[in-house]
């Protein structure tokens, strides 16, 4: 089948075996998304080797659960174990032994097919489109903060990044009534979180502490948040948040990247500020909340490409100025 | 008045000028401790020059509020401007302008006279010795962790760093049931919490990534604790904390020192990680715990010097063996 894979090389094969594993559901892939972490890991992040992608959607072919096929759905990204404690407890996210779609040893979806367990699926609204139910994963990963950190429209938030999971986020945010600030570096992408609700700041040069330090004098914005979400997928994204945030406020971290971060971890200690993990959350809202037409991803595409134009699609997602790139596989 | 000073070199006075800020209480110095803050105020964390500490006991000698003079009290250390909106609502700790004792722009304790807000004094009741009353400041930074974090018999503890803070931590931990796990480089402070009540674990070399990754792969320790309290005041304690922590779990920062860590925050975001910064506590509490007699800290102490002899004293306290050092002031 056609596949893009990661070898320590970005290559498009049209050979690579079609493997459905025991036990699994065996889906043909309709679209996929590329995402910022797909982009870490042919950097070096997470030194996964395989086929790339876990956002997607696609039709069930076979499946030990008879009448999931013919399903048009969408994936938990995480299968657990089954049968530790996390996974006994409903938590197969945090499963040490899990493999993880296109991520953790478990090839991924930008491929014509795809093998998950049937349980990790999750039947697509007909009211939906292909494209739009391919936000359903990363729409999760930015719900899933909502679950870990009261907001409400009282709270001061601030988004750090301006790309597409900072937009999902500012999206999701609006929805509690905060007037989120969003800071990027890119003009038109602060444009598009301003139609969403978005109070929007510029930053120019996050190459170093020094030019970090002369934007917050400037901005005036210095601990001037209760919650403060990195999601730039950048070094200077983390120093410059617990920097906004205010005392006893929190940092919420999304981005995944395949560098080490110096900190000045004294002003944590100091200032008593809350680091918050976040990673994927739960498909089920995300795919509730584009049913109900409330959240719109469609403006945050930038790009349409067949699988097999899939190494082009994958360089323009990689450009700064690009946005959620979606493949057509089927 | 004698004193100890910083001012990029550590100097013992005796012609510091005995200054009581306008408004403020007037305080004689009785005894005073040495914190691994001052030992790092040395080295260069915070900036700050004038005179040292931020923990003792004393008697009034002036106050605006009459009643407080001849009262020995201990001092909250944090003096906040009193009008900004975090002042009004109680939370002086962290007033953008607060002056800190020792630590901020104010003189500190290791002097024979000091100067607070009378309301920042508490009186220490008679049961009290001196000496048992100058723990009630890192006691009450101990204690601050349990204000912060969930913690009862069923939370799996562990504890980085053995010396007098991690010491203070283990003791109050004991009080909620827990059996906390202390892991720390010296045999006899070690076995000093295991007197407390404190499973010991070893650890010898934490020089490296990999030395610290041999030492989690031997001990078998990865992500076995729901909270793990960094108090070493070492950089290696923090991404030893992040690998100890199980995913979800809670890394309580108590340590400030000088120098940038460099962190892995993937790790962070993967396990979704809470980090919680954590700085001084209420010294009302503290108080009470010690004149309950539930908590004896007098076991914490490795020795006790003049006022004369601070320096020698100092440079003891920066010794790997030493514990709390009390100095004599009058």
């Amino acid at each position: 089948m056609k596949a893009l894979m990661f070898d320590g090389n970005l290559r498009f094969v049209t050979d690579a075996p079609v493997a459905r594993r025991e036990g699994e559901a065996l889906v043909k892939v309709i679209r996929a998304g590329i995402c910022n972490t797909d982009l870490e890991i042919v950097k070096g992040y997470s030194g996964f080797h395989g086929i790339l992608g876990h956002e997607f959607v696609g039709r069930v072919i076979e499946s030990p659960e008879a009448s999931q096929v013919g399903q048009r759905v969408v994936g938990e990204i995480n299968a657990g174990c089954g049968t530790c404690n996390l996974c006994r407890l409903g938590d197969s996210r945090h499963c040490a032994a899990r493999t993880v779609l296109g991520i953790k040893a478990r090839d991924g979806a930008i491929a014509e097919y795809l093998s998950l367990p049937g349980r990790n699926l999750i039947e697509v609204p007909d009211s939906l489109s292909d494209t739009e139910a391919v936000f359903a994963e990363p729409l999760a990963a930015a719900l899933n903060i909502l679950e870990q950190v009261k907001i409400d429209s009282s709270t001061s938030v601030a988004v750090i990044g301006d790309g597409k999971l900072a937009q999902l986020i500012i999206l999701v945010l609006a929805q509690t009534g905060c007037m989120p600030t969003i800071i990027g570096k890119h003009q038109e992408k602060l444009e598009l979180a301003k139609n969403a609700g978005a109070r929007s700041i510029p930053v120019n040069d996050t190459a170093n502490q020094v030019a970090i330090d002369d934007w917050l004098e400037t901005s005036k914005l210095k601990n001037e948040f209760d919650v403060v979400i990195e999601a730039s997928g950048s070094e200077s994204g983390l120093p410059m948040a617990l920097a906004l945030a205010r005392p006893r406020g929190i940092v919420v971290l999304k981005s995944t990247h395949h560098k080490f971060t110096s900190l000045n971890m004294s002003l944590v200690t100091v200032n008593e500020i809350t680091i918050q993990g976040s990673r994927c959350g739960r498909l089920r809202p995300a795919i509730d909340l584009l049913a109900s037409g409330i959240i719109n991803p469609l403006p945050l595409i930038s790009g349409e490409f067949s699988i097999e134009e899939s190494i082009f699609a994958f360089k323009q997602a990689a450009t700064p100025t690009s946005m959620k790139v979606i493949l057509s596989v089927s």
